[in-house]
């Protein structure tokens, strides 16, 4: 149809320019707008839907497993952040700070939390006494600020929200055995519910986080081969419980340092969302999250009974899905395009035919198939479907994924893949950070994970030819 | 018992020292402490139970009367904030000053949130063409900052977390429907929710929000007499569109300015609710709010089967209500006084002699009502007798109101009410800033409200004689 083929003409096309195709998609599917604070986005109402529902199921993944939502103060002094050394470094250079409080010069700068692992060790330091208080298990949803230089919507911008895990045990085990129970249930949340195909495995010492022992993370591919950081997890040990004189007495009567743990996913995630499933008709949604999961098109709506229909439908079906009706004075043809641009998993049309025959038309967002579903079947065929769909995302991304991973057992193949190919390098590494160095300047990759599934690719370091200790997926990064 | 009797000597009495008494429910009952930012507070997992419970209700209001939800930046460029003079007045002197971003010292100065008028007007500038973009009917979820100089947890805080919804309508009738629309909608929440009573009214001129052509309030009126302003709804007319130059094209074909409206209810409605409802108990909490609704306390939980039948029961009824079986080592009489602290509405006995014969014991927190109830219609008493407890709150809060609210119809009158009681003191008034000074100066009372409720009380104002235009009612507030 000439308005759909006129509105998919707006987006640029993904294999043309695949930078300037994501930001399209965030505009014209209304997801974000730039504020006029550099750096910083406004969600609008669609994107924020969608962050509500990803809050929605995490936020009942984490109470099933016992954990609590607190919220914290947005100001963190600076003798507060400088308490940590490794995580002071790892801060400082990127935070934004208040000087200035009404009329009053401050006499201590406070700066806008970057995150908040200070603020709950000091508030742990006053709570936890006995190892009966243990586990701490708290969880924040917040916005957080890092100053950055240069930001794109959803995947790096100066403020972004996010929910922050900060526990403490007894521990050691306890506190890796949390560690391990979040990066798994960000991989259930991205797996079974976002679509997303994801790489479980432990950042080098070069990508923790600051204060970290161990920084556990699960990496995606976009559809353009690069990878996003999709959530990750944290073993601080008690690094931070010294620093911040938190100790409880143990069952032996003794005084002990408690165990640490953070973990955090953020609106980043809508951002892997788009560029895994997208393409040129614009975004695709997992069913689970979607705002809207089936749009009802009726057509020729101006003919007798057609708008009732629709409409009874609408309410009918609001009983097992999120349904929209679009009766509005726009043709079928720019409907259509519309809602594919937002990613809709489900579109229902119906027009004066299918009444007669008292059936519909249900067309899938991700293979654009057709069925013609009698209207008395429609409670079972589109859960059915929503399901088709995720499946038919999560396969369509596993696929991608599987067919840009590659294996490199020398220097020379590792930077022609680099070079000629856009996805995962699979390489043996010996563990040195010079290593890994050379691989960032001289193949432009880094160190996406040590996938916990090792695989023995060779028996050296793709770099030195030393004795390799693991398997490190590479790739470049979001 | 000792124990109940030891803790309840934990916290002042009411009658001894109100302010005292409300800190140490605060603490007591774990809804919040103190952080090392001056004025900031932590919102303890409890507190946070509660307020993600009035988040839930008033947004599913917001979203049935076609409000949805965004999210804007924190930061606002000094610049943005000075666009609206009245607001930049208002807010100016109380904002906090970011200077710094990272290495780089700011050219412009961005201020820390301290409401969002201006983020969403400027936002709306780019989004508003055509009449057929209007109602815009914006709300978010947030926190603010304020820089206070005097504060106190959920009542008074530097930051505080609130939700804003900011509207743009085609016509001045509309906007105002908006605004009463969204008052009716807070108050609905504190009667029929949090079961506190509220006088509707509007702000004099004196008391209006910044900005704002017409400020609308609820008041309630505390345990001790004083009034907490509960949420408000402002009209704003087109002055905020004319200054951010925001037109949409009218059905005319014309450019118009559209009319706003902002709204707003925060966490301190979690003060109000401690200080309406709480006793020397401690706190008391209406069962649509309360994290737990109902606590099972084992009696005698060594005799075989007393604990097995609890948790038999905390499963049977978590599909009803929310609860909580309290099976730890601590005795009965401390989790009677602790769970009555924490102002849980039912409390349910179960002993031996309780399962013998097929009973338990549910207590009411509001009054300490005793209710022998057959197991097996605990499905029918449990969803009843919280229905009972919300209404035995809302009636003795009402009766408080009722009992603490004068009449004054001469300035002796007043400053005698003023100095001997403490409530609210309804007055007429001739509508002079004047006279609302001098009763601030002289019986130290601000005006509450002009209650929608009008009353006739006499032909002339209390301060200066002359006709009176309407009566407010006087008080002194949080």
């Amino acid at each position: 149809m000439a308005e759909q083929k006129k509105m998919v003409e707006a987006i640029t096309s993904m294999d043309v320019d695949f930078a300037k195709w994501y930001t399209d998609v965030v505009r014209k599917a209304d997801l974000a707008d730039y504020s006029s604070v550099k750096g910083c986005t406004i969600i609008r109402p669609y994107g924020c839907a969608i962050w509500e529902n990803i809050r929605d199921i995490l936020d009942g993944m984490f109470k099933e497993t016992g954990h609590e939502n607190v919220m914290m103060p947005l100001l963190i002094p600076e003798s507060l952040l400088q308490k940590e050394k490794d995580h002071v470094e790892g801060f400082a250079p990127e935070v934004a700070w208040v000087t200035q409080g009404g009329q009053e010069k401050l006499t201590e700068r406070l700066c806008v939390r970057p995150t908040s692992e200070v603020l709950f060790c000091e508030h742990y330091s006053h709570i936890i006494n006995s190892y009966r208080d243990l586990p701490m298990l708290y969880n924040q949803w917040c916005s957080v600020v890092r100053w950055e230089k240069t930001t794109r919507p959803f995947l790096r911008t100066t403020e972004f929200w996010w929910q922050e895990g900060h526990t403490m045990h007894e521990t050691a085990e306890e506190a890796m055995a949390e560690t391990e129970q979040m990066l798994n249930i960000y991989a259930r949340m991205c797996e079974e519910y976002l679509a997303i195909p994801v790489l479980k495995g432990r950042k080098t010492e070069k990508e923790q986080f600051a204060g970290a022992q161990a920084t556990y993370t699960i990496e995606a591919m976009m559809h353009d081969g690069k990878a996003l950081q999709s959530g990750t997890s944290h073993y601080f040990g008690d690094g931070f419980a010294r620093a911040f004189d938190i100790t409880f007495q143990g069952q032996d009567n003794k005084p002990a340092y408690p165990h640490q743990t953070s973990w955090g996913m953020s609106t980043r995630i809508i951002g892997a969302i788009i560029m895994t499933h997208g393409d040129d008709n614009g975004l695709a949604l997992p069913p689970a999250v979607a705002p809207i999961q089936v749009v009802i098109v009726p057509i020729a709506q101006h003919k007798e009974g057609v708008l009732d229909k629709a409409e009874e439908l609408r309410k009918r079906l609001s009983a097992i899905c999120r349904v929209k009706c679009d009766a509005s004075d726009n043709s079928p043809g720019w409907k259509f395009a519309q809602y594919e641009m937002k990613g809709v998993p489900l579109r229902l049309e119906i027009g004066p035919k299918d009444i007669e025959n008292n059936q519909c038309v249900l067309v899938r967002r991700d293979n654009r198939e057709k069925t013609i579903v009698p209207l008395d079947q429609l409670e079972e065929k589109i859960p059915e479907l929503l399901k088709a769909v995720h499946d038919g995302l999560y396969q369509r991304a596993l696929e991608n994924r599987e067919n840009r991973t590659y294996t490199a057992t020398s220097m020379e193949e590792m930077i022609q893949l680099a070079n000629e190919k856009s996805g995962f390098i699979k390489a043996m590494w010996c563990g040195d950070l010079e290593c890994e160095m050379k691989l960032k300047e001289q193949a432009g990759v880094t160190s996406r994970c040590m996938p916990f599934e090792q695989e023995h690719l060779s028996d050296v370091c793709v770099c030195c030819g030393k004795p390799a200790k693991s398997m490190v997926v590479w790739g470049k990064a979001y």
